[in-house]
């Protein structure tokens, strides 16, 4: 199934893909159907009102996750390329749901940054509350995956010991369109897949998922061993090279291209990137 | 006035204290209540059920904030002291509401751990949505101040270069058990306390909060920037000298022992560190 949180009069509506439409999943947004444990059954056997996927309107496919927790170097062919070992664990920060923003919306560049950069990632959707899961259980809690930008001002990012403050800009990082559930991808929960991301057309990130060091289901068992994991959170499995930080010269977004952030057989986020008129 | 969350009956209700009473203000809890344009006028003018102080059993003061910002080295005579210049920049790291408990719950302290570790901190209560706010704005956006213990596993802090899965532990956090608004306090907005933490009652850590690098208003100011603050959302200003880990010899919570995290005038955590027995 592809399920998404589709914006309508001012409100918002879960959806499923079926076809060229989408089904109206009686319920205002993903999160809140994840948090009923029959949700695949719902989500499945739905018979809504139906709705064009053309022109959609696309929500962060969950709007207000608890949280959303990120991932560092993780894409082995980077950490290798750039001489590093392998880290024994993985390295965590933090977004808020404040920062999330749809699939199309613009991204806003804030004025107080002049190093706005992009990260494409495959980002896994929890569908059940879990703690110290392990093995069957942290794979059943993955009720699938979507495509997010983890936009970052480098400035910020390292204007301090701790990243946080370059990360959790508000309403910079799309998410979506769709929740992709594993049944429906190559790997399942440990899915191989094409991520790209481009910038005007130009192809500035390409790797494959399988490349993962730590792949999503070590990452549940990881996070949800420090806190519990409910259902609509997000963790955001990190991003391969080609970042416009790393880049000689290094580019950054100044305000007029459009980002294309993909991963193959999941979806496309593309957003245009609007200088900030108004502080 | 002093506002806290009370637990009955399996549920919550918002209250606040008169003499030696506590008043129900009609909602479940103060991130509830601080979400109402005109909370201070209700909260000041309830007269509503009243519940004993005695044998209170608070919730986390606000039980589920939109986010959890916490501050590194924000004390001048501790940074001074460690031999550092004064940081430019507030450092900044997340918590997220699952990591918050009451004010007289038990620490559980994680198998995973050998170096579980206390912080006593000022911590910054939201009372109105705001996005770069400064000055006046910023100090108005400030509800009050409560008192939080910022339980760290060490050993996963340091696990990598990002600080956070040292610092997310579920249930690991008091936070309470009162917001005291601060025109109970002197400083008002930018308050000069004593803080102090005490370990089976041997003082740990001992400061005020006047010597505070950036001030709760410039907290509000340096993350408004960044991200938009919730009413209910919960800035910690950062921690004193005397914690475990910079202690010769080093000390840690093994469990079995009384933590009492307190602030004048604001008020007084105490809760018992607890080994977890069926991880």
């Amino acid at each position: 199934m592809k399920l998404a949180t589709l914006r309508l009069d001012g409100a918002t509506r879960a959806v499923k893909l079926d076809g060229d439409v989408l089904v109206d999943l009686g319920v205002p947004d993903v999160g809140t159907l994840l948090a009923q444990d029959d949700w695949a059954e719902r989500a499945a056997s739905a018979t809504g009102t139906t709705y064009a996927v053309d022109g959609a309107d696309f929500a962060p496919v969950v709007p207000a996750p608890s949280k959303v927790v990120c991932v560092g170097l993780n894409y082995r062919n980077h950490i290798q390329e750039m001489g590093r070992d392998l880290p024994e664990h993985p390295t965590l920060f933090a977004k808020f749901a404040d920062c999330l923003i749809g699939a199309g919306d613009d991204i806003v560049r804030p004025e107080e940054t002049e190093q706005f950069d992009w990260e494409v990632e495959l980002a896994v959707v929890v569908g059940k509350q879990v703690r110290r899961a392990r093995g069957a259980e942290a794979e059943a809690a993955i009720a699938g995956f979507t495509v997010l930008n983890d936009i970052t001002c480098r400035d910020w990012q390292f204007r301090t010991r701790e990243w946080l403050q370059g990360k959790m800009w508000d309403s910079s990082t799309p998410v979506g369109p769709y929740l992709v559930t594993p049944d429906e991808l190559p790997g399942g929960v440990r899915p191989s897949l094409d991520v790209r991301l481009l910038v005007d057309g130009e192809v500035m990130q390409s790797d494959t998922t399988g490349d993962l060091l730590f792949d999503p289901v070590a990452l549940v068992e990881y996070v949800s061993t420090v806190i519990r994991l409910n259902p609509g959170d997000i963790i955001a499995t990190g991003t391969p090279g080609g970042v416009g930080h790393a880049r000689k010269p290094q580019r950054y977004l100044v305000g007029g291209e459009t980002v294309v952030t993909e991963i193959e057989g999941i979806g496309r986020l593309e957003n245009r990137v609007v200088k900030e008129t108004s502080v």
